[in-house]
């Protein structure tokens, strides 16, 4: 609680008006039927969840206006679990970040059992008793399993205003009873944490590890996006539960990875939310061998099965972008460091011009290379960088058709291609795009994937108050 | 030419059909008459300009469909001047920013007498050939003033084709021959700079210096902005020309000082082009003491007229910024350093979710909190640094409106403030507004100007193919 020691209690009179202003608009969990026809196919209907843990998702009516979606979300393992997080850098980092961080500093990633999370209200910016609020709903969930100090607590929707935070402590013994195993309870709890998302974002797994290939683990996640109607941010959560066996020692590490390939290898338009909080807690339900040094081949394994186990989760967030028509893969390749790789792929997929073009359906070469050009200089004032990753006589960039078929060069080492505008044209009529970039200036490599900036963002984002 | 000379030239074929795609889109300077009613205020009728300069602007036709409207300008002094240039650090420089770089040093910033400039084409992206282009029009533009190695070279407009150099250097003695120093002709010079700019932008000024107060000097200047309709980039060009005595080896801190706090303190995109360009010519012929070390009382006062000089004239880009209907001043005082005062206010200027609320005339200091909070983060993967320059509850975020009446508090040592939503709504419907920033961290500050994002952004810049 160290930052959030520093601040003074909201005073009330704010509160009450900020929150009269706020009743007016009303984001909710989208309810089953009322998910877009085109994201469909991105609910599953069934999956296999891991051993040992019961999820929930009840309404608790966190926003008055919300009276039948659910809007409190509870994970809860039979037994205490290794536990990391990755939280957002943002400075103005929301209550539960603050909590949850410190719990887990405390408790050294051990003895973790649950995650409590509500939907409609971020408790960030909200002071002192923010804090205590966050508290207040882990003291909750604790007595719920008889486990003190074992609850991680996520709470997202709009800022700058207190949970209803009775509303919430009185319902986290029914979020415990209504807890289950089945697929329901899964998609159930993965909506409760949805804002402005048009689907629940819920993934599930089986793998194996070199140690004990007879042994089947599970991992299962949810996430939820980048919703940022007014006065929303772009707060991501992410709560992934596997009951391999992880030492916590080596649990966070794997996290970092897993999410430095996935969560932060995403962009909507860049910006970094007060509240985003990716969790994993492992039980070590399904036994084997615990993993418990990052040199062994099971740690390796793992390490790999949850990069691509997160990449695949926090893709739906992209392809849930506000007013997305493009979900675009940006690789850029043979690069000198993956430190430039991943900085050119984010500069890249944060270009307004290149968004703009790609919803335009416009092969717009001279975009990605200027973004390209731009993406490791220095700052406006400092002097100027030598930027050995990029030669502009060793560059390509290409466009990779989602259909498989051959790729269309755009710039061959630095030269402009004779561009098929037809074939372009084909290839841009898909709603998956690749844009490969390749360097020549080593073998590292980084990907990012974006959507692309439509008018919808702007009307999304512009919230005309009508 | 050291980078330029590892290109291989353009295949004529690739050339040709490039250029014949590119034909069906022509953009070109605006005429007058057709400037829009509110930005004529922008256009000024009459201008005192520096002594011993004459300049022209003349059509050539670099654009096939362009017949009538200005594409070539011509800059001249009569004596050689100290002249320095900020170029983009764009690692895809266009041809002319290697060669005037080129120029510049191996003139030590000595003798230059010209600029020359096209539009219609960036020159960029074109090898080696490119290269040769810009050196072709530096050799006409010297011919005509008897003086080799006198000219700076701009281009702006469309990337990734070749100049149709007979065109430009068949014409250049005729851009030679309607050179003049009347009003007309310097706003002619300023249309002919211009791409998808709706106005040109032309600003001149008297001013003093302390060692001869008696003595009046003349500055003028003219820049085109951010115009990026496919497949043109966001280049920026500037020329600024004053009569004062300045010594080349100061000239190039003044510009730099006077850029850091103007051309790179505004931002419609944060994309940063391939051709940008701010030159600075004086040529002394106001006479006076000269300017010689920049610890004098006269570098200083110059330093200051220079700085905010520059920043008007880069102002005028952004009131001109692609669908742009706010015109947004960012202040961020009061902090450790003025590099993280400069980084805040990009990231706010640059924040999609900021500039589509000022676009929907939103008050939403959550997002102006959020970039604050990310501004300063380091990169993903990178370990969190500490940010001392940003204190949660130090922090103060205030609407300034634009007809000098009191303050809108929206956030008030890191709290939110109760606020007057139709007070609010007042201030938003001025087209120029500032937001303020109070970090309590230090007594350092910085300025950046930026436009919103609207619909007709993404209409731009989607460049829908009807």
């Amino acid at each position: 609680m160290a930052s959030g020691s520093l601040w003074q209690p909201l005073r009330q009179s704010r509160v009450q008006l900020t929150n009269q202003l706020k009743q007016a608009r009303n984001y909710s969990a989208p309810a089953q039927g009322s998910i877009p026809a085109a994201k469909k196919k991105y609910v599953p209907k069934s999956g296999t969840y891991p051993r040992g843990f019961k999820v929930s998702g009840i309404n608790v009516g966190v926003k008055p206006g919300n009276t039948s979606k659910p809007d409190v979300a509870f994970v809860t393992s039979e037994q205490p679990c290794a536990a990391a997080a990755v939280f957002t850098k943002n400075k103005f980092q929301a209550a539960p970040v603050t909590f949850s961080r410190d719990l887990l500093r405390a408790k050294k990633n051990r003895g973790i059992q649950n995650v409590i999370v509500n939907s409609g209200c971020a408790n960030a910016v909200t002071g002192k008793g923010g804090l205590e609020d966050a508290a207040k709903m882990a003291q909750e969930a604790d007595k719920c399993v008889g486990n003190e100090g074992a609850t991680i607590v996520m709470s997202t929707g709009v800022i700058g205003q207190r949970l209803p935070i009775d509303k919430i402590t009185t319902n986290i013994s029914n979020a415990h009873k209504a807890l289950g195993s089945s697929h329901d309870h899964w998609l159930t709890c993965a909506r409760a944490i949805c804002t402005t998302d048009t689907f629940p974002k819920l993934i599930s797994k089986t793998f194996s590890l070199p140690s004990s290939p007879s042994v089947e683990y599970r991992i299962a996640g949810m996430t939820k996006g980048a919703g940022m109607i007014h006065p929303n941010m772009a707060t991501l959560l992410g709560i992934i539960a596997t009951d391999a066996p992880i030492s916590p020692d080596v649990l966070p590490s794997a996290l970092k990875y897993a999410v430095d390939r996935s969560f932060n290898s995403i962009t909507i338009d860049g910006d970094t939310s007060t509240n985003d909080t990716v969790a994993l807690l492992a039980n070590g339900a399904a036994g084997g061998q615990e993993i418990s040094s990052t040199s062994s081949p099971d740690y390796e394994a793992f390490q790999t099965v949850l990069a691509d186990f997160s990449a695949e989760l926090a893709q739906l967030i992209v392809r849930d972008g506000e007013g997305a028509t493009k979900f675009v893969t940006i690789r850029v390749v043979d690069s000198a460091s993956e430190a430039a790789a991943r900085k050119i792929a984010s500069t890249i997929a944060r270009s307004p011009l290149v968004k703009t073009a790609l919803y335009g359906k416009d092969a717009n070469w001279g975009r990605i290379l200027c973004a390209t050009g731009y993406s490791l200089i220095s700052e406006p004032g400092e002097a100027i960088n030598e930027v050995p990753e990029i030669v502009p006589e060793k560059t390509n960039v290409s466009f990779i058709p989602a259909d498989g078929s051959t790729e269309l060069k755009l710039l061959v080492n630095g030269e402009p291609e004779m561009v098929d505008e037809a074939r372009a044209a084909e290839i841009l009529e898909f709603e998956d795009l690749e844009i490969l970039v390749r360097l020549g200036t080593g073998d590292k490599q980084a990907t990012y994937w974006t959507c692309d900036y439509s008018h919808e963002y702007i009307t999304i984002n512009g919230d005309y108050r009508t």
